[in-house]
Parts: structure tokens; sequence; C-alpha cells
């Protein structure tokens, strides 16, 4: 679910809703392995800051999170938060297009930016020295960027290209942009991160600046900075920079057009000639840690890594090991989504024709767990795996940095970072079970197939 | 696609699309049976006004249509255009809640209300002498109803019931909702013309008050006159009543969100305790008259005529009459859309284990008239079956108001209603055999199942 665009000057893999690609999303254990507590205050424009202090190097990871994205987009205007991402990168009234990237590397830094459903987020990871400059460059833009017809003019090809080549380039992304639509009969989400070609073409300079001024305010953003700083030298920095930006209008409430019951088991087919393998994907809709009920995300998080969670679960020990009939196969669930997100159980078989008896071994695992639960020892494990997979997140800055402004982009707060490792070991394997039940019911699922041109789709 | 709503209490059919109502919607033969022509004029203030003089019986049926219907809808304010139909009974500045109902029953008059995704419209079937009163309390209607919070909320309770009546209380209405997101991915008509009951429990007086505003003016309504009276005394009167209403805002041209390219096929199954008999619809986009390129929607009419349309029809006949293993079987065009519309064919077996092979031999068929096209005596014969079909038409003033209204409603002329049979008669084999083999495409096509509790959905 966490489709991330990225700038492709700077592009990196795109974590589109793939069915082999997983984002490590859970939250970190903020206490092991740091000394100093985590800052978190607000300026008086309303711009929020977390500190993440760490002085294991001499490197800081600077990012702005703006709580805009594709699921804030008015009907018809698909694309305009990813199209606005790349209109950053041209000039403002200050610096010209280009400056801050010559600057970023010539220092050895990194830069990138990335759109998806729920936030737009902008960083660079550079040598401490240079975060003054990075605040008055990021901050410079964040108000005086100049959008003419001629810049957006010039973007919006840019954008049809990448949508060429990342989307209708790859059939995964095709059909993803069936999936969502048919999974998501109301909210936003089902529309893709990058916006439907048909849309991209109208987006103009006008949409352009009316999405800029309504979002790109210090008030609906959020400054993380994570490295070898402090509190307080961060609080100067930015209070000199940002704090100097007048605070946009009072947003309301980010509540997108919900989903009604869900009644009906849907599938979707495609046929491309890229695929070699088919593939199928079982989706279904369920809470995030913002709108599930106490516990529930975390139970989803923990029955996703039970199930299909790497070479330990159910579904890689079953299928790939022991009887190796698939070639791929495992569960995702994100529950770092503002509204309700999903959760998928994916496989594709080691040979074309072994696609039905997978998919049906897979349903059978998924039958499994519901009606017979999870052990304890496996509970056990899968919560050992979980927390300490996050030992990994304290080793970078940037990891950090990306987790928690994930967080507080959608809902949450450093507390509930921070509590995280509890509130996954407070999880019963009952409730793992009864969040099985409650969920994946095999009447409310949407099940997509990836199959070879050959295949006849119906 | 014609997702009617009646005011429940006047409750017609429902005429959602069910897969066993088909309405009459061709254009018709206005020359035919008729001495005085149409006429077609717009008043001072912007209201459209059609009449059609008939006196063949003293009886006249006064429709009013505005241009706005559930597709015109807000995000996350699904219902609302329905909503205010519901209104529109109550009282006005002037009159109170019942008394047009009052004296239409009194007159032995009818009178009725319909929302659907692309218009509303009013009507009453009175004697002539009644017309004048009908034209003032229509147009009082029009401006001065009283919108209030205590008023809201009774019709709120009212809509929330018939829609647990009429939908949730109807299995292949529920699928319907589940279908209609299915084959719409971005443009509004994937939602209910009724609305998601999570939204209509939040629409308030505000949002009443905002849509009556805007939508409910002279500008934006056509008045439609058929019966025992003349374009004289109907222009004279009114000018007197609906003349008098000022001209609201320029409204902008209809323009919806779009359907991005589809390369999917998708299939939707539900289960449900009251289905007896199994079915089966197979649905694809296809051009309205309004969208399609000239000969399109015609060809399309002729291609669910011959397909299935009625008991001459090649589903009917190979299916129900030479080999019996189909309950119902049938297709169905409706090109009086604003936007993109549907072609569905349809089928019930004679028993629940009929299921697949119906749905089979529906397929050849399909393929048969891709592969094979028509010959040119059937589409001669279907030409005239729904040309005939015309005739019936011009026995009933108001079936002939309901014509005109839904042409002018979206977006036709009263020509283009004048010219219909010509532009049939224009339509030739190939051109239906392309239709076909460019729109009945198995690998886009969204099928729908509604099955018996008892059979597993996937």
């Amino acid at each position: 679910m966490n489709y991330r665009l990225h700038s492709p000057r700077h592009f990196a893999a795109a974590a589109l809703m793939l069915l082999l690609i997983t984002f490590p999303t859970q939250f970190v254990q903020a206490e092991a392995a740091k000394q100093e507590p985590v800052a978190n205050f607000v300026l008086d424009n309303g711009m929020e800051v977390v500190v993440i202090p760490d002085h294991r190097g001499p490197i800081v990871t600077h990012m702005v999170w703006y709580k805009v994205g594709s699921a804030d987009e008015q009907p018809g205007k698909s694309g305009i938060a990813h199209f606005f991402e790349h209109l950053m990168f041209k000039g403002t009234k200050n610096h010209p297009s280009g400056e801050l990237d010559a600057m970023v590397s010539s220092i050895g830094g990194e830069l990138n930016a990335f759109t998806t459903y729920d936030y737009t987020a902008y960083h660079e990871t550079v040598p401490p020295k240079a975060l003054p400059t990075m605040m008055a460059l990021e901050a410079d833009r964040m108000r005086n960027l100049i959008i003419d017809d001629a810049v957006v003019a010039t973007e919006r090809e840019v954008i049809m290209e990448e949508r060429r080549s990342r989307i209708d380039g790859d059939p995964q992304a095709l059909l993803s942009e069936e999936v969502q639509p048919t999974l998501y009969r109301n909210h936003p989400y089902r529309q893709p991160v990058i916006g439907w070609m048909h849309e991209i073409e109208q987006l103009n300079s006008a949409d352009a600046k009316a999405f800029y001024d309504r979002y790109y305010r210090p008030n609906n953003a959020v400054l993380v900075v994570a490295g070898d700083v402090t509190a307080e030298s961060v609080r100067a920095m930015a209070e000199a920079t940002y704090g100097k930006l007048e605070r946009g209008e009072d947003l309301p409430p980010r509540v997108r057009p919900s989903e009604p019951p869900n009644d009906a088991s849907r599938a979707v087919k495609m046929s491309d000639a890229r695929v070699g393998i088919p593939s199928f994907g079982k989706y279904w809709l369920t809470p995030s840690r913002r709108t599930g009920d106490p516990g529930e995300a975390e139970a989803l998080e923990l029955l996703a890594e039970i199930l299909g969670g790497g070479a330990r679960s159910r579904l890689y020990q079953n299928l790939v090991v022991k009887d190796p009939v698939a070639a791929a196969t495992g569960s995702q669930y994100d529950g770092d989504m503002l509204d309700e997100t999903s959760f998928v159980v994916y496989g594709a078989p080691r040979s074309p024709e072994g696609l039905g008896d997978l998919e049906q071994r897979v349903e059978s695992e998924i039958a499994r767990i519901r009606r017979d639960g999870v052990s304890a020892e496996e509970l056990e494990r899968a919560k050992n795996r979980l927390v300490r997979s996050t030992v990994f997140a304290q080793d970078k800055p940037s990891r950090l940095a990306h987790i928690y402004g994930t967080a507080l982009a959608t809902g949450a707060t450093v507390e509930d970072v921070q509590e995280w490792p509890e509130r996954i070991r407070a999880v019963t394997a009952a409730k793992v079970q009864s969040t099985a039940l409650k969920y994946l019911d095999p009447q409310r699922m949407v099940t997509s197939y990836l199959l070879p041109a050959a295949e006849t789709p119906n």
C-alpha cells in the first residue's frame, strides 16, 4: 500500500504496491541504543518538529513531511500531489532550479522526495554543518517557488513519461490500478498516486498554485531531523528558517469519503505478454493503526508476519521449503495509513500450470489460521522478529527519521512510535485468531491474477 | 443503468439496474400520429421549454427536469440529489407540505418524481385546466422551499428506511453497488443514486441548501409539457409562472472525472441466503449517445436488440426456446446517459447447477456475434422492432414527455429525438459487428454472480 513515487532524478526502487516488495513499516523501540531522548515541539507558526539525536556518525538526515498526498486530491485532479513534488525541484524566487541538487551532490550528500497516498516528503542526508543551509533552502521552497505555465508544461511531459515507463511499462503496476478501485469503492485510495494519464494531461499552473497555497504551509508540515545534532541546535536553526514563514489557513480535519460495508468477493484478471509466470494476490480491507480498535493493527502485523512475513513464515516454510510449489509467496500489511488499509497474501507458482494448485494451498493456510489460530511459540517468535527488526533501524538515522515522519504524517505521535514494541508484546494468540476471523473473510476478498497473455482471462 | 428512485409516497417499480427489468429508452419518431409540431423555446431566464401537443385526450403531463443527478454530487455527499427530491415534497413559504399531493389526488391526477445519475424530474399528469396551478406550484417549490434542520432530520430517517428496504433488502441491488464501482473506477456513476448509508446519515440542511441554491434554478431546468395544449398557451403560462423566477449563476459544463483505459477482466461474486436461482451479468463500458462516435450508440442499441432484446433475440431463441437451459437471459444497453454507459448481458439458469453451462453458452453467443456478425434479415427485423416500439410511446403523452425530457437533460436536442428512427435505419450489419468487436471484449469485461448462500463464492 505504500505506493511511493520518487522524483525521477533520484530514482530509487519503485515502491509500488508490488507482490514481491515489502517495506519494514513497524515502529521502532526508540529507547534502545540511544542516550538523548527524542524531542518533539511546535514552532509558533504551527510547524511540528521531531529531533532524534544520534552522535555515532557525523551525519544528519533532514526531512520535511507535508500532510498531503494523493488521497487528498480533488476528483478529476489525480496526480497533482506527485506533480507538485516534481515542481518543488524547480527554481524559487531566490534560488535557481538545480541549486539544491548541486549543493548536496558537491558535499557528498543525498537527497530525494516521495509522494504517497497520505503524505509528501522531502529529505537530504548531509554532514551536520550543512544542515542550516538545507533548512534555509527547504524553507525557501516551501513558500517561494516559481510556478508558471512554462515550468508546469515541461514537468507535465516528464511526469507523463514517468507514468508510461513506471506504470504502463509494468504489468504489475497496471494490475494494481485495477485492484485498488476494486478494493476501494468510495475512498480515494482507489486512485493511483501518480494519477490517471488523462488527468495528468490536464493539470495546469492554476491547479499547482492552488495546491501549493493550501498545503505547503508550516502548519501543515512536520520537520524531522535525525543524527548528529541536539534538540536545542535544531530548534534554533528551525526558528531562524522555517520559523520565519507565515502560517497558512487552518485546514479542516483530513476526512475522506469512507468505505461502505463490503459484501462481495471480487476478482481482477489481467493478461499481458510481458508476464512469464502467473501470480495472484488476495486483498482485504483492514483497519490501519489510526482507524483500528486498540491492538487490531498490531494483531494484523503479527498475522502478516506469522502467515507470510519472510523465511520463517508458514507460507514460506510450507510452500517454498517443504513442498516447493511456490516461486514466491507471502503476506503484507501496512498499518501506516491514515485510513482503512489492506492486508494482502500473494503467490506465484514454480511453473505456470501450478497457479490453481498454489492458490488452493494458500487459501488452505488462510483457512487454517482462521480455524486453529496460532501457537504460543510461533507468536512469541514472530514478536521477537518484529521487535528485533527495529534494531536495524537504530543504525540508520535516515531510517529513524522515516519512521517518525510516517507516524506523525498519519496521525500518530512520538509516544505511539515508542510504545509500539510493548503493544506488539501485548497481543495474544486469541487476538491474532479473532482478527484473522474478522478480516480475512473469503466472501469479502479481492483476488488479483496476473497471467501470461496465452491464458484466457475468464 | 437507469437507476431511478421514486419518492416513496408514489412508489413505482424500483427501476434499479436489475437483470430482468428493461426500459424502452429509444427515441421516438415524433412525426407519426401528430399534427402540430413539437415546440422548443427558451424563457428569458434560461429555462428551456418543450411542448408536445396531442389533442386525442383531455389530459396533460407536466414535467420539470433538473440537470443534476447523483453523478454531480461532491465526494462524501452521496445521496444528496435523491435526498433533495424528497425535500421537494415538503412545505414552501407559500404552500404547506402535502398541498400539491392532495390537489392532484382530488382531481384524479398522478404525480411522481425520480432521481437518476444525470437528472432529477418532477411530474404531474392532470386535466389541462389544472396545468396553470401545477406550473404555479412547481415554480413555487423551485425557489421557495423551506429547508431547516427539522425537515431534513425527519426526511433523513425516511430515506434511510427507504435504503434499508430497497437496497439492503434486495440482493440484486446490493450486488449492483459492488458492480458499479468495479466497472467505473473513476467516474461517479460508481456511486449509488440513493447514496451510501454512512453518507446519507451525515447529510444536513447546509448541504441541502447549497444544493438547492446551485441547481434548482430555471436556467438549469427543462420544462416538458405533453398533451392537450398548444405551444402558445404553454408559453404564456410558463412566462407567468417559471418566467418570474430569477436566473441562477451559470453552471460550468457537466464534466465529471472520466474513466482511464481498462485492461483487465473483473468478476464480482455475492452470496445471499435470499437467492434461490443463481444468475450472472456481464458488463462492458460503452459510449452513450452523447459520447459515442456517430452511429455507435445506434449500433449498440441494435446489438442489444439482436443479441438479447426480447423474445425474438438470439439469446432468448437459443437458450430459452430451442434448448431451454435459461430461466432468463437477455441484453440491455442504455444510451441515454450523459457519460460513458454500459452494455450488459445476463442469464439465470433453469436449475442452480446449470449456471456454468449457461454462462458458457452465453459467452459463445457473444463470441459468435463478434466473429460472424449479424445477417441482413435479422438486422432489418431488429430495426423494425425498435422503430415500431416507438408507436406505443405515441399513445401516451406522459411517455413522450419522458423521452424528450431524458434527451434534453442528457445533452441531446429535440432534433436528435426526431432523427433517431433514421439513424437506426442507417446502421449497417458491418457497423454492428465492428461495434461488438470494439466493445464486447472479454478481456475488459466485468462479470457479476449472484449466488445462493450455500455456494462458496470463490
